[in-house]
């Protein structure tokens, strides 16, 4: 069912989604009927099965090209070759601008993992696995490189994306503090947390000056 | 009502929330019926309505009894006159425990604060904005006696806050890690993020080893 997001059906699809997304960070995904989502579309139930054959189905959708397009944005921002430091400072930007943009869906796909069935809900949990793989990666680099002082790298990732992804939880556009103040907090918090020096710094607890540039 | 937990009434209440917590954590609150409760509890519906009798009332209870379950374990292990460092590691040590122990009850607590009344709502989030304020003490102390070096004070307890409740998504008792290890690494990452030092540390980005020893 290969359809351009500019056709009617690829049209009606992105509608689709984005009430599904709505509706089940609202009501829940156990409470959101197919029929109540017809309804918010505008189309009728079957019209909504043709596209999204179960509920389920749906929901796993919505939460695969959510990790998707996750990993697409990191593969854009990262930058190769960079040293840790950099790589970790790029990680945090991208990982806040994203959900920061998707607060409905990041809900959604933080909440709703009880509803899939075994077999999607491994096949989610793989791709969260390897988003998170190339933070640890770059947090075990910085460590061998002696550019990071941390205790346990497993740890510090699970920390660290808590920490960033809990933005959408209290950030509203337009309040005290933009989206760039908040990131920018954030990496110096993260570059603190991770124990970010250069060998030539001598103050304590400080996030040195080298990587205060690169932020 | 006031029923003491050891009589029948007060077991059937106790069984209640303690349904109530499992249902709305597994399926939501939305898609939880009153009667799919009382089925889980084995009392009959009409039971169910003397102790609650609304469903919007009983998930209220539930919330407002997490919080203030919160706040009484906090000012039991706060230490009054405590440096502000001794404090904070008090607080980190307290919102894990309290957390790690209540998954179920975190989860409906942080997940469905959209399905109170305006009202109610305002009541829990001002216990929640007193709970956070407790921390947000805690960091501006130690910055003005510069032992933490922080940029945002508000933003600095929202990080810490959904960094440590963020430990009930992964940590499972009896895996590779136990809540001992957990809450030592959380505490070190919590004094980096926050800069903790003393007047005579010279080391970078590292805690210091006046606050290693108390934590």
């Amino acid at each position: 069912m290969a359809r351009t997001t500019g056709s009617d059906g690829g049209r009606t699809e992105a509608a689709i989604r984005e009430a599904a997304v709505t509706l089940i960070a609202r009501y829940g995904y156990e409470a959101m009927s197919m029929r109540q989502l017809a309804a918010e579309v505008g189309v009728q139930a079957a019209a909504l099965y043709r596209y999204f054959p179960t509920k389920e189905g749906l929901l796993f959708t919505l939460m695969r090209e959510h990790m998707q397009g996750l990993r697409e944005a990191w593969e854009h921002s990262r930058s190769a070759g960079a040293d840790p430091a950099r790589q970790l400072a790029a990680y945090v930007r991208n990982h806040i601008a994203f959900h920061i943009g998707r607060r409905h869906a990041t809900h959604v796909s933080n909440m709703e993992l009880r509803s899939l069935s075994p077999d999607r809900l491994t096949q989610i949990l793989r791709m969260r696995t390897a988003y998170e793989k190339e933070l640890r990666s770059i947090l075990r680099d910085g460590a061998e490189a002696g550019i990071f002082s941390i205790e346990d790298t497993g740890l510090t990732a699970m920390a660290l994306i808590q920490m960033m992804t809990g933005v959408i939880v209290w950030f509203r556009p337009g309040e005290r503090l933009s989206i760039a103040e908040v990131t920018q907090t954030y990496l110096s918090m993260t570059m603190r947390l991770v124990g970010a020096k250069m060998a030539t710094d001598t103050t304590a607890s400080r996030v040195p000056s080298d990587v205060q540039r690169m932020l």
